[in-house]
């Protein structure tokens, strides 16, 4: 299983190209894109900032899909991760996974997920309103 | 929520636009693209081709989208379905659903899939071997 993990501070790029070797075998993607929302605990905002523990969170998710990949077997896994001011409409979690067949790559991306707001060290530092995000600019 | 069904002959686009008026309030985005893989029944393929009845399959796609909505609430749902002749390491299918939270999105696109194999009627006709791929340009 080819695993590529990334946190990254700019806009995650959702339609990156897949690695060669994946056509013919692949027979299903699946794939989750988290988006930051315009409110926040009932209240407008603008962006969150997200924090990690970068080293570890990346070693976290390492595990995560290993432990994952035992039961739900897949050919690629892709996790990027925004880490930083993520405004309002922009990604801040993708995850891409491919399988033979739809089972084990659907399962692969729901499970993650559960597991990512569990275990990862990422967590969103505060909320920032329109005011605030300008003040950063 | 807004649905969009589409049966084509045509190479799937799946980075189309979203629709505007969900920035701020989709906060998860689901996706599923079924992808032609190089062998059938065990023996080596180049290609699938699909038949639908075309203006049934469209009628029965709202319906299992209207039915799994009522529980897995989404602000938007898009299925493609492509028919005719689909070359190996390309989508036959791709459905992506947007909601506030994760778990509906995912749930409609898991579940979609499911019906979609039992109760639409799209089916493989054939399938085709290089050989018989390359008679047909």
């Amino acid at each position: 299983m080819n695993v590529e993990i990334k946190l990254t501070v700019w806009p995650i790029n959702v339609a990156r190209a897949l690695p060669a070797g994946l056509a013919g075998r692949a027979g299903a993607h699946a794939e989750f894109t988290g988006v930051v929302r315009g409110e926040e605990e009932g209240r407008p905002i603008a962006a969150l900032e997200y924090e990690a523990y970068s080293l570890m969170a990346e070693k976290v998710m390492q595990e995560i899909i290993a432990d994952l990949g035992r039961r739900h077997p897949c050919l690629f896994v892709r996790v990027t991760h925004r880490v930083g001011i993520v405004p309002v409409g922009e990604a801040a979690i993708h995850i891409l996974a491919t399988a033979s067949h739809r089972g084990p790559a659907l399962a692969m991306v729901a499970e993650f997920i559960d597991r990512l707001k569990q275990d990862v060290p990422i967590w969103k530092r505060r909320a920032l309103t329109a005011g605030e995000l300008e003040k950063l600019k």
